[in-house]
């Protein structure tokens, strides 16, 4: 267990398949920090855009985007229960209130949600940026760069 | 939606069954704050005292038991994926070291992941307490009293 710190020191290794493979799981959990405090939510990935950019739909009017308004840090979870596998990106959530990048994430369906449709001013995106990543398996971790 | 913030200026209710059903998941997942950033991982429950009080079995030498040593801010998240129900619990983490807690919670299958048995250094156990919960269903949420 002693080795844990330590893979910061050395070479960090690329994704490999297993994490890649994970980053299409589309339900995930996402924290933010608010007053010294940390919060974890489960949200639905609604598109992704690379293996270090998501996006998910949320409300201006939530607790989450307000933590993310005061402080961008975030982190998401992506996790294979069955496999007691977890891999977590660090990084940074945006909030999204331009009406054309709305529009390209539209869909119908959406209308149950925000009732005022794509100009619902409750409607925004969150996109996240990764900058770093950490792979946990069987009691063991392991940075790698993203 | 624009009743989700409102929650908390009205009498809070109790836990509900559903909560409380949630609360036996075994494996949940906690979170963390340092250095202004949230940090998540998945957790094996090690054993339940009561609605608010949880163990987990951890490492000293570890990433997270070094953001609780630094701030004891917590949350543990119980996630039912296939009813998209969730359930967060906010309160601390301590970081017991005490022999004799360790000899109660010691079962000898916990050789395999700490090698020194119940003394080994690295051997710690972590005690959530929660002070407050919000519960996540169906797009709404709503914060209970623990």
């Amino acid at each position: 267990m002693e080795k844990r710190g330590l893979a910061s020191l050395k070479m960090l290794p690329n994704m490999n398949e297993h994490i890649k493979l994970m980053l299409n799981e589309k339900i995930v959990l996402v924290g933010s920090e608010f007053d010294g405090k940390p919060f974890i939510k489960a949200m639905l990935v609604s598109r992704r855009e690379s293996d270090n950019i998501f996006y998910f739909d949320s409300n201006n009017g939530s607790n989450r985007v307000a933590h993310w308004r005061e402080n961008p840090a975030a982190c998401v979870y992506f996790y294979d229960k069955p496999a007691y596998r977890g891999v977590m990106l660090t990084g940074t959530m945006e909030i999204i209130n331009d009406l054309e990048t709305k529009k390209k994430h539209w869909r119908s369906s959406m209308k149950a949600i925000y009732s005022g449709g794509v100009t619902d001013p409750d409607y925004c995106i969150l996109k996240f940026l990764a900058t770093s990543g950490r792979h946990y398996f069987m009691f063991q971790s392991e940075d790698f760069k993203v």
